[in-house]
């Protein structure tokens, strides 16, 4: 049986290896972008935050495939 | 001239006072919230994670007014 090699906290905390390196999951949004934020996710009734990420991702759907296909070209 | 009263560590971090008590506008994400999110990050070619929020609220704005008038009901 092999051992899996220890991640370091930073490993542990990023979602993955980035071409700018690991990427924290954790963000901080600036004062007026928390205050919007939030107000959705009382609206929403959400408890976390990913979950009002994962409403508003699914929101702008359609534009963001426009934008991966665009890049594509 | 009167001197402010120093704020707390949770304070400065926070938003603002709320009805949940203070809330930390540091926020973490699933896993797999947080590829979609910085995946549309890189594409969009953003440096902050609160530019990427921002532009998600404002993609859903239509349904956010939405909601809200709804609330109002």
């Amino acid at each position: 049986m092999e051992l899996k090699p220890k991640r370091t906290e930073a490993e542990r905390l990023s979602y993955g290896i980035h071409r700018k390196g690991l990427r924290d999951r954790k963000m901080r949004l600036s004062l007026n972008v928390a205050r919007r934020f939030f107000g959705l996710q009382d609206m929403l009734g959400f408890d976390k935050a990913s979950n009002t990420v994962e409403w508003l991702l699914n929101q702008a759907k359609a534009e963001i495939n426009r934008l991966a296909k665009e890049k594509k070209k």
